[in-house]
């Protein structure tokens, strides 16, 4: 068998595009990000942190192998160094500093060092080995399909399978999202947009002083739980948005409901407004118009389903006893990526 | 002000492409479809079935402009007409018994005439005249921006406005998303694809039996009421979709949130799901695993919004009490336009 | 038989997107142009003259056709009228002023009226009627391919053909690209870009005061005769065209390359450059380096073969002496469309 | 200064897609291909080879660098190891033997090994460590804008330019459009497709005996020779190709015009047919009608200007007295580019 059509692929955007490879258990995965003006200064520090919250570093009931992974980010191309990094990088508007200039010492950068480099406008390549793959805890794998993964529907798809550890469709793909999608955040700071997650719901449960122990029960329990997250993008000024097909809810359903177990999507009044008349709820826009932003912050919520992969359903190793809580940063980089696009 | 950026604008698809265009009280509406294969057998009356689902015949609390439109649909282009219809339209698939031999007469062809005509493979343009288009109604629109539409960020994205009923803004512009779906529903049905939307829930009442008698209350209000659209992809085989950004969920929830007044997609466990553990509906796959469908029936719900413009909220003239009976032939339409796109 | 995969099909461009429609006899022939910023005043005058052009009135062996076809373009949307046109547009970067004010008079707009429009940002449709469109002077191609023509191809691609008059294939789609091409020239001209193209050579004669002597000639004899139009592109600035794989040669080649009978492209040095060393030659840049515009003029030629309709072909009916004479306003068109995706 | 405006940037393609990236004289140099479909044994050997003919092993005047880089291709995403490797690999539309299998053991793949490797379907991602990576050799280039090469142009377009030997635009950026080329080139084979080009004329030389001779001439002199390469294409059938836009040899001119030096492309008829009337050359197709093959083979011709750094020009170092000997693979790679979108 093999792929009848095509799409997109594994490409997201148009104008800042995110291409990204790599299976789980493979040797590396990675991306590459193009679009970028050059002379940004990237802030690699910034980076680094919030690879550290996708992989659920100090939270509750998280896969231990994504705890373990150094998730060391390895640049190929795309940026160069700068001797004298400048403490207020003003960036994308702004005229950069090292051209050339026989005051500016270029390296091959091999790995990121904490400190400030600059963007040439070319691609940006970056890889992350896998170091803790273990592909033999997963021969078992061979010859079956998990419940509620995407084991079947790849071989269905491609005809072939790459069991180890779900290859691409393994939520260790969503770390190259986070390093592209840090980048965009960097961007639209620029702009003085800014974005922000935060897990809202677990359960039943609204209350995030509960949370944890809510998660350390479920996880208790080898079961898992779901969650909705809701993001607030504050600083979009108005005008932002195709009108028609490309409305900026639709950009940003797109973005969220392409990440691993998201169910759903929704903005302004949502699912809840249904209950309400017009005369009730006329005024709430969730920051959007006609799909145009207006100027006031945007606010979406997404869920997150329970993951399938417990001990109590069967299945051995490395889960999450509540995704939700690692899609945090993952919802902020979708969300980033869909944005960058639009300037 | 200008365009400062630019997506695909008005154009939905890639593979099978529609563009749109036309103002609300301009000229006509219209669009172009291209990516339609030669020798696939049309079936108009189809079409005017479908427009006159969306014009709300027959529904309650539906605004009189859109019964009263006609919605005739000149072809520009892309079809001809045979001189024996064949009775078995094979389409997709098919050898066309039309090309260029001497027992087929080609004409142009004016107005659908409720027989069969043929693709030739190349753009379909087509036009639907505003006939009873009003702009006068609409003249104390130039100073003023309405609650809850797009009016104002319209005129903050371009700096200019056609303030005639709403211009592209309007609910008119669904009028060509529609025939072009139609026409991507009846190749998918070649396939053995079927598309089934219907309202499942109108204010928090969700017995179909009381939704007419709900929407006249409301309507006599002056006021308006949401709803919830279920729509069921039956037929569709195992290995569609795209694993990791152009996920069919992701595709299903762009080409749906790009409806009018829809704030909200979800498909599977959906929003409802956070409150069950993992081991409570592990089982429930929505049809898509992995953003690959999985070959059981593919289920999805959005929410629309109550208009805005209403006799209540100092709105006068045409409107509907619940958008979401005439936004069901709309949601199929989106649907059928983003599926095609994936053979 | 039946398409069996994709590419962008009848759309040109990215940014600005021109979609074309329309057989050649049909009923009428047009296109979308997507991407046109508000408030840009259009000088329709400049369209109807570069119409003109293309039909090659005044010009010497030229199809009857096109000399009879009023060539009138209804305009469908995406522009409104202005009460009081003002004399100095200031367009692309101009604060427009009619944006919904009270002294700003919207109406329908069927044909242009030698004055001045403005755009709404929205798409501008229109179309050209076939009003000369003679069918049955095309019977005998029904059962007939011409050689040097697409008959057959198009055949084999689609198992289906419009025979009357070529149908897409017709030279008569070109019309549609001169008026996409001449709004997209009026916007670089409000950068200071001006493109200007002429035939630089006929058969082997280049000196042009002998043009139509040599092309008399070779129409009474029923033959036809090819040419070279060199198109010098001035005021683009230093910094346009992507430097890998859409280089600004490479998509000005793509552009011009998809026009009938154009059979090659050279900038710069070109295919004469190759008897000449390095030492001799390196100062010649044709206005591009590595892909990118330098600020320097950018000049390049392309060749358009002899038709092949001719009555010495046994070809009856309308046809061309000298393609490349109506061939010039349609490289200027190509060039236009091609470099204002890059703004 | 900063990136204004964006096109594909360095991705070629829709359905099969190669991103490109990398610096000359960074870390690495390297791509991602995205739409190889899974199940595809693809020849390792055939890449060496192609590198090693790209690299001009065993031509003459070519520049030391690229005969002592060892093109090393490390594989990091999209293909697993088989155990036995299939020595008739039916590829394209073979059932893959591959699946998750017990008998089928997946390995984390380095280098390659000489042997056979099966797709995924997933992206293919592949680096060239940059090992005789010489910055200090081009500290002379920090301050200097070289004649003929893209100094200028990257900096007027970025504000920064990477100086180490060119950056992205030297000619080692063709080493990956060589490895996806090559693995187009598979996919065509199984198609029955070959491309095949060659050099035909250097200088106003056109006996392939004489090139040696010549270039090895020129070089002594410490100057450079421009050449035109020949490309046929065998075994396409007839129907590919979009017939308006995106005709097949538009396609082919943007593949070849987008290769660095490249100043003109023509087919068919060429440049050459101008001194000819319609009814001496009506016969010749050059395999394409109306933008779509006719199943005859498809021949165009490209000319190469001479390289500019010379050290006659006063450029130290490593140059290519003929860079058209080296852009024959090059040529054929971006031809294997572009036809394999179309299937």
């Amino acid at each position: 068998m093999q792929r009848k059509y095509s799409t997109y692929m594994n490409t997201f955007g148009h104008n800042f595009r995110f291409t990204s490879f790599g299976e789980s258990h493979g040797l590396a995965i990675g991306g590459v990000i193009d679009g970028v003006p050059a002379g940004i200064h990237i802030d690699f520090n910034l980076i680094r942190e919030e690879l550290a919250r996708r992989a659920g570093k100090g939270s509750i009931g998280v896969s231990p192998r994504s705890l373990r992974e150094p998730d060391e980010v390895e640049w190929l191309s795309g940026v160069i160094e700068e001797p004298n990094p400048n403490p207020n990088p003003s960036g994308w508007s702004d005229a950069p500093r090292c051209s050339g200039r026989s005051d500016c010492q270029v390296k091959a950068i091999l790995h990121l060092k904490g400190r400030e480099l600059v963007t040439l406008g070319t691609p940006i390549a970056f890889i992350i080995r896998n170091k803790d793959a273990r592909p033999e805890d997963y021969e078992w794998l061979k010859n079956t399909y998990r419940v509620g993964h995407a084991d079947r529907t790849y071989e269905q798809k491609y005809g072939i399978r790459d069991w180890r550890g779900g290859g691409r469709a393994s939520a260790r793909e969503t770390t190259g999202r986070v390093v592209a999608g840090c980048i965009a955040k960097q961007m639209l700071r620029l702009k003085g947009i800014n974005i922000h997650a935060r897990l809202v719901q677990v359960g039943a449960e609204t209350d995030p002083k509960k949370f944890d122990e809510m998660i350390a029960a479920v996880h208790a329990e080898g079961d898992s739980i779901g969650g909705i997250v809701e993001c607030v993008i504050d600083g979009l000024h108005a005008g932002i948005g195709e009108p028609i097909f490309h409305k900026l809810q639709a950009e940003l359903a797109f973005a969220v409901m392409s990440i691993n177990a998201c169910k759903g999507f929704e903005y302004g009044t949502g699912f809840g407004g249904v209950t309400h008349k017009g005369s009730e709820i006329n005024h709430i826009s969730g920051g959007i118009a006609g799909g145009i932003s207006d100027g006031s912050p945007v606010t979406f919520r997404c869920v997150f389903k329970p993951t399938a992969s417990t001990p109590k359903a069967g299945v051995k190793g490395r889960h999450d006893a509540c995704v939700a809580v690692r899609a945090v940063p993952v919802v902020e980089a979708m969300t980033a990526l869909s944005l960058v696009q639009l300037f």
